[in-house]
């Protein structure tokens, strides 16, 4: 078998928005397979901020990527060759692909799937950001019916899934995206406000419509509107801090909210999670999220580019705000 | 009965540190008692930085203290005449007495106290400073023997009272305090390491003294200091945050911290909380006080200065620094 993987590795830290000059596309030959291991086609990456992180030289829950390492990825591939009992040939699995075409695994991390659904659909509300949304919401957040949820980065592949779960446990929920074309699809997905950040006054326009007050913050992007979400919460209000996306590929960070004493007035919180630590609950997730996307009370979209040398430029996509819906990119 | 009162109204809202033309000192003849009143002699004042919040026009857990009000204070004082049951004279009673020499009330919120310490230990270890830091330590922060402790204002009277509590506990405790007197005290309170952050730099100090990482920091002053626990703590670390003296006299709140993503990756959280929620519980908290007081586990001092003209000069002194211990006014 002379099979030729073809792989981005990391060649220079990116600041800011990651460049070609960052990577490099190499191609080299797969070697044969040992026992118990799997030769894997990778089929679709997911693209996550998450990655930018990565990218970075700072500890983080999961180690930096090193400079002549592939870039790390999470996707989907379909099993070609097999020395594994666990995994026969023509097997989807999920797991770390990485950002390449080929690889061989001892199958550690990788979980076969059942393709009932489409994989882009996988990837997206059954996959890490539809979890993260699901254990953030549910775990951390913990609303209650008639209870006033704000999410930013409302569009996005957590974000949308929180929303809606959000409606679907009876709350009211006000979404905060930017551009009309993203802020008219929540809508369509039954969200009670959506606020553009681009075209409106977001602080202003949320001291108007969230008057009452708000119980749950889910901030998938960090930043300022956090301040003006603090001058607003509920007693006993929980903020969920589940992504920092407009932090990931600045240098420097913008400045904390000045009023964390709201937190002691309100005996509020404010807490941070990851979804690794859910991982032996994983199945519930699914189990859950799988039932409401057949019931269509979750409504979900991806962005789907093609191609192995698109990796870097797609995952500027989600950076820029040209994505429209879960990232996805197909090898 | 021609008894008078002399009282401290509110004339002018303060900037900064009070001042004298924020107050008026008025005298006033008390009226007769109606059934179910009493009447009481204040002993002494306990003197906390809360009392400045409330000085400011802004809404709080407790409403602002009106212009022309007495100045809102907790306190002790002797019941020298009873037309309620409850109650009888010679009754020494803690509660909102307020900045002035006598006051006639229906009971409701004042508590009759066991005359079994003196009374300012009781206003300090066993008043609400001291249950503040039993409750805020014990339930937000749930310490566990060999855990990391970081407590700001520690010298202070809910400060030391946690950092105390934390030793009792097993743990690593580490004090911020300003200057040499006060950080002598909390060495001798028996402290692991003590940080002068007056003749220090105590980020950096920080960063040497808590290298394996924090797992509880308990914030009494608000401030700069937060963004460098941040960077250090270790995962699932509880920040209690408990009060921010350092904003309540000050025009302009500082910023924020700027990696507040760092909860993310730790999967930390951050919580404010008032000891009013914890009214129905506050036996528990004073049994186990005084146990510890009894026996020597928790040392404490007061700082007493005597006479009602001088409540504004005192309210100053938690400022300003000045004050050795929990502050307290002498009637």
């Amino acid at each position: 078998m002379s099979l030729t993987n073809k792989m981005w590795i990391l060649k220079t830290r990116p600041k800011g928005l990651v460049e070609a000059s960052n990577f490099e596309l190499i191609e080299e030959a797969m070697p044969e397979l040992n026992e118990g291991d799997i030769l894997i086609q990778t089929e679709y990456l997911s693209v996550d901020p998450t990655q930018r992180m990565w990218l970075t030289d700072v500890p983080g829950y999961l180690p930096p990527i090193q400079i002549d390492e592939v870039i790390r990825s999470g996707g989907m591939g379909r099993v070609i060759q097999s020395k594994n009992p666990n995994f026969k040939e023509g097997d989807l699995v999920s797991g770390f692909v990485g950002w390449q075409t080929h690889l061989i695994s001892d199958g550690k991390g990788f979980r076969v799937i059942p393709e009932l659904l489409p994989i882009p659909t996988m990837l997206n509300v059954l996959g890490l950001t539809g979890v993260t949304a699901y254990f953030g919401l549910l775990d951390i957040g913990e609303p209650k019916e008639g209870e006033t949820v704000v999410v930013s980065g409302a569009s996005g592949a957590t974000g949308s899934v929180v929303a809606q779960i959000a409606k679907i446990k009876g709350c009211n929920v006000i979404g905060i995206a930017g551009g009309e074309e993203k802020c008219g699809w929540l809508e369509d997905c039954g969200l009670d406000h959506v606020i553009d950040y681009k075209n409106t006054e977001a602080t202003k326009e949320l001291r108007k419509i969230a008057s009452a007050g708000i119980d749950i913050y889910f901030d998938n992007v960090g930043g300022p509107l956090l301040e003006a979400v603090l001058y607003q919460i509920n007693q006993k209000a929980r903020i969920v801090i589940c992504g920092s996306i407009s932090n990931y590929a600045s240098e420097d960070l913008p400045v904390g909210p000045r009023n964390l004493s709201s937190l002691i007035i309100n005996r509020a919180k404010m807490e941070g999670f990851l979804v690794l630590d859910y991982f032996d609950r994983i199945d519930e997730a699914i189990q859950e999220l799988s039932k409401w996307l057949m019931e269509g009370k979750i409504k979900h979209r991806e962005d789907i580019q093609e191609g192995i040398e698109n990796c870097p430029k797609t995952l500027n996509r989600l950076f820029t705000g040209e994505n429209k819906g879960k990232q996805i990119l197909k090898i």
